[in-house]
């Protein structure tokens, strides 16, 4: 007998040999109905594998990740299947779960159409309704060659993973057999719910000097409304996905020969970036005392030779020079500090001029891989609200909750704050050398940054591996509309590079000493920010943010005059207006403007002209009735006043 | 007999083989005396050279370029012959005219200290006062290294420019004898104010693997009036120096390491730059119709390689990456014009929606040699008010007016209206390859730019082979304080580069057609203008772009309260004041304030306390006696308002 401990700390006894589905099976019904795969010692493994000795035994399920893993890596098999029914003649690449669903790659002669994919997926669902048993089995090497003799792309991954006396695992069910690490369902029988969602041109290995095969994208839940409530989601996250509205919107576009991963700002993203800017630079500077800089975008490898970048981030910089060739070599900056420490170092400073808080609003460039870009959330120029507070270590704890405070009112006022949250991002004392530093002080600046975020009472997660290579840092997370977790500020504590600057305040006691350095961001980086806020208000940005708040629609053109000096009331109150006066139909022009989501259209005919008013029309409310433009003003500076979401 | 056009085209007649000299004492004793050069038939030449056929000659004097520096390089032979008599051992190697004098290298012992060079200045005045006759004689090689054997930097050169059969020139003077191509004075006498100005260390031919020479600058004038108002108005240039006084008063300043030509702007010129930022822009936006972009700051060749920059503009481009090794080569922008036509080719365009006129802030970056570099004058990376007009034929008069009253206006608020001249920067006939586009189409460019500029009325130069690449210029030029000139503000006309992108319209008959595009700025290039702002003001800039304009002064702690109420009602009507709470001696405080040229000091004592007042001081004129704080609101809101200089 064994001893089995379970989730909750209950221990069951078993005898030794028990399979994990026997456990299952033990424990309900129910769970093991719904049971994918489970882990032994924290090991995810299949549900057929036999519990030997004393163990932690956990079942997962659909709910659980890597039971989700289980189930849409079996849904790939059953895809598999399926094509070898239908096309015998394929040849089977590789087909892995992934993120929201699995896909598999098939050598076939022409590539699937969207009537191919239905076929298969309704031969799919023949093989799930016959609820195939899946077994697995080893074989040796050569064994395994022999079955698999039809399949090149299996002889390839055989002869790659077949070290000395090891095994090669296969996964059966039926009439088709893949080779196979698993962990897979007992049966095809819980694969319920599936749906093919697209198929693609993919090279083997992503090796464009390699075959093109046809990757066959698809998703499966166990029940089908999980799967419709799933692909409705997929709907509307497309509708409000930034880099889909963005660009109809006309906020961005890009262009094949700037390239990938450097967006255009089109002239509508250019004003929302005007606007965030003049107010984050705004609120800086008067509520908050920062002095702005304007440092180079480019500087010799010196400067980070000595900073500590040239050896702990030269592969993410773009260069410009060879060194083993070029007297100079400058390099673009992927971040402000060592720039902004250069304008403190120009002049001597005394423990009075303490705190001295620079702000910037800088463009950075880091050299990312062509396949990681996505819109203006993964790109390789980006501008951000960048800061250093040069302190002394009695005004860290005030100068980093004022940083908070200030980043939340920003949050607050663009309508993002409910979405946000915390990380403390720790270094990893298991791989030092990515760091500059000794444990000592990472240890001191860790605890500092945790003692603070504890006074300020900030609830946060921590993170090993994720600091700054200078220090720890205070990470603002938020998520995407396809759930993808992003870091939209960063508030950084750094006792490290004071020193590798020789960057010193002459203390009260006359010595020299080294300051702390905060590093931080108030609104972060704005291409990021701009893509959030598209997919938050679904392109309807809050009236304060709209680059076109206001349009004015005359019916016809004997409104025209009157509709200008509405216009120009409007604009000298500081109101960001247009005019459509294009000869077209009124309901045309309403149409329009509610796509391109203005949020109020002014409607003027000749009972509007008459009485001097206007016929308001919401984006949100639709008609609100006619009103005198005065009101109309008075309403809308005090929507653009408070901020309205 | 032969006939000689003299200037003015009056043509006289003389013997074949008479002397420019005798030509010039002929038409009169002061003309003779005054002489420094002349112009045969538009070379420049001695004045002791025949004149043996018919030919347009023109007598060069001190006014005249070329005739300063044939003055300036005889001044550098009596600095070599002053040096010999007082150091028989040195070596002489190169001496020649520049802006403003001359200098000469040297090998000697040791570098030359102050009192040598007054010794030196003493020997000179000597040589001069001697009135020592300068002949020209010519040498083959060989006799040429047999006169010069001691001097091996002469050696070198005659070596150099030795071909098969050519004689070597040289002139005399007494003692002394140069290797020179000329022309010289006819004799040491005119040369009657000298001034050495300054020594330093030079390599040989600039190659620091070579001897380090001495080099001794000077100056000369025909009389010491000259000499003195010239070096008063250097000691005015170097007060008022952008280079100087812009790192006085922390406006930027340069990092070693950052590297050359990037300077950092401190909080104070970062503040005007946004200051000038968004005037501009709100200019250009609300009065005049632009559309902000934002685009990328790099692209990759392929944009550059349509655009004909990669053919025409690569040596002035930063490259990243090496087109024989990497897949994507990228380059830093040194223009905005092919990210703007991107922006415009995202869309499909009808004649109905043209003009279309974009604007940016934007950043450029040209790879200028390290010794071409000066203050924020000469620079890599600078950011300009850039703007791209896409039109169609019919729009180009008007819209280029426009262009011209913009940047006019801005001139005017700004203050350097004044200070200005253009010019028609045309193509260079004889140096197609640098250009694209056909003979007729620039013709056709330049033609219409002439016939707009002479229907404005404005008056204008013209210069060969200033064009951009791709079309004539307007160039409006305004000199620095040291007088050197440099071109502020374009507005160009560009028939060709629609056609290399294949950008189109769809004109009223329904067929495509290219725009017309004016390529402009309408403040030029922020960090140039910001360096001619603090030259024209010497620091003391308008009220309105003084980055603070308003400094509040108690004179003990007892006023510190109402001090701060005084700055918070200042600071919400929008002025940017600062505080000096420190305890310091009221008369230091102003002093400094004063120093850093604050327009206004508002001093706070007692009786300022009891009334209600400020006691108000202006940089310009002094004490202005005591005021009502809203008074003083009033008159320095209305002076920010009128942009008083």
């Amino acid at each position: 007998m064994i001893n089995v401990t379970l989730k909750g700390g209950v221990v069951k006894q078993y005898e030794a040999g028990v399979s994990v589905a026997d456990i299952a099976k033990d424990l309900g019904m129910g769970l093991y109905k719904a049971a994918c795969a489970a882990k032994i010692d924290g090991q995810v493994t299949d549900l057929r594998t036999l519990v030997t000795q004393d163990a932690q035994v956990e079942i997962l399920t659909f709910e659980d990740e890597d039971g989700k893993k289980a189930f849409w890596h079996t849904a790939s098999h059953i895809l598999a299947q399926a094509v070898l029914h239908l096309y015998p003649n394929a040849k089977y690449a590789i087909g892995p779960a992934i993120d929201n669903g699995f896909y598999y790659d098939f050598d076939v002669e022409k590539p699937f159409t969207a009537e191919d994919l239905q076929a298969i997926e309704k031969e799919m669902a023949k093989i799930v309704k016959s609820g195939i048993e899946i077994s697995r089995f080893e074989l040796d090497p050569v064994q395994a060659k022999e079955l698999m003799k039809e399949q090149p792309y299996k002889l390839e991954l055989i002869e790659k993973h077949s070290g000395a006396g090891e095994k090669i695992s296969f996964y059966k069910q039926g009439d088709f057999t893949d080779l196979c690490a698993g962990p897979h369902l007992m049966s095809t029988a819980p694969v319920k719910a599936v749906k093919l969602t697209s198929s693609t041109g993919a090279y083997w290995h992503g090796d464009s000097n390699l075959p093109m095969l046809c990757r066959v994208y698809g998703t499966a839940y166990p029940k089908a409304s999980e799967l419709e409530a799933y692909l409705a989601a997929v709907e509307e996250a497309k509708k409000r996905d930034h880099n889909i509205i963005g660009r109809q919107l006309k906020y961005f576009c890009n262009s094949d020969v700037v390239g990938q991963g450097l967006p255009l700002l089109m002239p509508k993203g250019a004003k929302l970036f005007q606007i965030l800017n003049r107010y984050i630079q705004d609120k800086e500077e008067y509520e908050y005392g920062y002095l702005m800089t304007r440092t180079p975008l480019m500087a010799k490898s010196d400067l980070y030779k000595i900073s500590g970048h040239w050896g702990h981030y030269k592969e993410g910089m773009f260069v410009l020079g060879d060194e083993e060739k070029d007297k100079e070599v400058f390099a673009l900056r992927p971040m402000t500090c060592p720039f902004q420490y250069q304008v403190y170092m120009n002049d001597m400073h005394s423990y009075r001029d303490l705190p001295l808080r620079y702000g910037e609003t800088s463009t950075l460039f880091r050299n990312e891989a062509s396949g990681e870009m996505h819109g203006l959330i993964r790109v390789r120029q980006f501008t951000i609200s960048e800061g250093h507070l040069i302190l002394r270590p009695d005004q860290l704890e005030e100068e980093f909750r004022q940083c908070v405070k200030l980043l939340q009112e920003v949050m607050t006022d663009i309508g993002l704050i409910d979405d946000l949250s915390y990380r403390l991002s720790k270094w990893d004392p298991n791989d030092q050398e990515k760091y500059i530093g000794t444990p000592e002080m990472w240890d001191e600046a860790e605890g500092l940054m945790r003692n603070i975020l504890d006074h300020i009472g900030l609830e946060y997660k921590e993170a090993v591996g994720e600091a700054a290579f200078y220090g720890p840092k205070l990470d603002v997370q938020i998520k995407n509309v396809h759930g993808k977790e992003d870091t939209l500020i960063t508030v950084q504590i750094d006792l490290m590079l004071a020193r590798q600057f020789e960057m010193t305040y002459i203390d009260k006691d006359g010595e020299k000493k080294y300051p702390y350095i905060i590093h931080r961001t108030s609104l972060g980086c704005y291409e990021r920010t701009m893509a959030l806020l598209l997919e938050k208000f679904a392109g309807a940005l809050p009236m304060w943010l709209s680059p076109e708040q206001i349009r004015v629609l005359p019916i016809d053109d004997g409104q025209l005059d009157f509709a200008k000096q509405v216009m120009a009331k409007l604009r000298s109150a500081g109101l960001r207006v247009e005019l459509d006066d294009r000869r077209e139909k009124i309901g045309y022009k309403i149409r329009e403007a509610q796509v391109e989501k203005i949020p109020y259209m002014l409607i003027i005919g000749d009972k509007e002209l008459e009485s001097g008013s206007v016929a308001v029309r919401s984006r949100k409310a639709g008609d609100l009735g006619a009103v005198s433009v005065d009101e109309f003003l008075q309403k809308a500076l005090e929507e653009v006043r408070t901020k309205a979401k």
